[in-house]
């Protein structure tokens, strides 16, 4: 989160978010988190990793790429990043990654929200658990054949799912890297 | 926005957003509005249209599809997003649309926000006006041939802006059309 000295004033300050208006914006930010990280992995296989799980403020099960909170590693961002997605790759989809390849960094929802997430490529995929996610998560995972995604996204979307638009964001990287 | 009879705990009830807590989940929502539209414009020329604009919630300049806020029409939501669609490609950026094709939505943040966020695909344009937004916005255009889109992206970044995922979500399409 970049610090300012400009005039802010909180409207409320959650657990995990802080409601407030700085130059007359109104907007939030997530609390106590260095990042977000979100990955695309793709098995040697060509099967792209995809997650499926409740989110309540939607209230609809959603299917995204790979992703979780980063902490603050004291000013090794990066390598701090990095090893957050690698972990939560292994969390949620069981897989370890032999190479993790930034790819890039933005904000989803600048407009309402503070948050950057920080994309990295996985490679060198290997499966070594059995995914799920952590205790506080319920996650079903997902091996989509490349280049049946988009297809194969629209038939979930039929049953009632929805896509985070950063899955198609991953698979800008998936397929320019495939072509 | 979805109705619900679960529990809800507000935390703070702003102009633009509301901060809550349902079923033990922290997260906000937009007030006001029926939803988000994204518009994917490249034109005859294969140019990908782009703004950039300030950003307060992470206090940068931020290159973003066109985009905004779509009101509700009593049912109508699918036309009354696409002429949501038209309006902010319009203003944003000075282009007509003859077509506008819906592309996908989903939730760009959702285990923050409510947000949905419907894509477009917008076709024969043509310049009819300034863009820059209505009188509240300052919104520079940019015209970036398709095929060099990803590197200018960079380019920009090293000068300190920042990139709107969703602008790679836009990408994925347009470059799937083109091949």
């Amino acid at each position: 989160m970049k610090k300012t000295s400009k005039p802010v004033k909180i409207l409320s300050d959650g657990k995990y978010i802080r409601h407030m208006i700085r130059n007359g914006w109104e907007y939030v930010q997530r609390k106590n988190i260095a990042g977000i990280v979100a990955i695309l992995a793709v098995t040697d296989e060509g099967k792209l990793l995809l997650v499926e799980q409740y989110r309540e403020p939607v209230a609809s099960r959603v299917l995204e790429l790979p992703a979780g909170l980063a902490g603050d590693a004291h000013g090794r961002r990066r390598e701090a990043f990095e090893e957050a997605a690698r972990r939560e790759l292994l969390e949620e989809t069981g897989y370890a990654a032999r190479k993790m390849k930034f790819l890039m960094e933005g904000p989803p929802s600048c407009g309402l929200s503070a948050e950057i997430v920080t994309f990295f490529q996985a490679g060198g995929l290997k499966k070594v658990g059995p995914g799920g996610g952590d205790e506080e998560e319920d996650i079903l995972v997902h091996e989509v054949a490349l280049a049946q995604a988009e297809k194969w996204l629209k038939k979930m979307e039929k049953k009632g799912l929805m896509v985070d638009p950063k899955v198609y964001s991953g698979l800008y990287f998936a397929m320019k890297n495939l072509s």
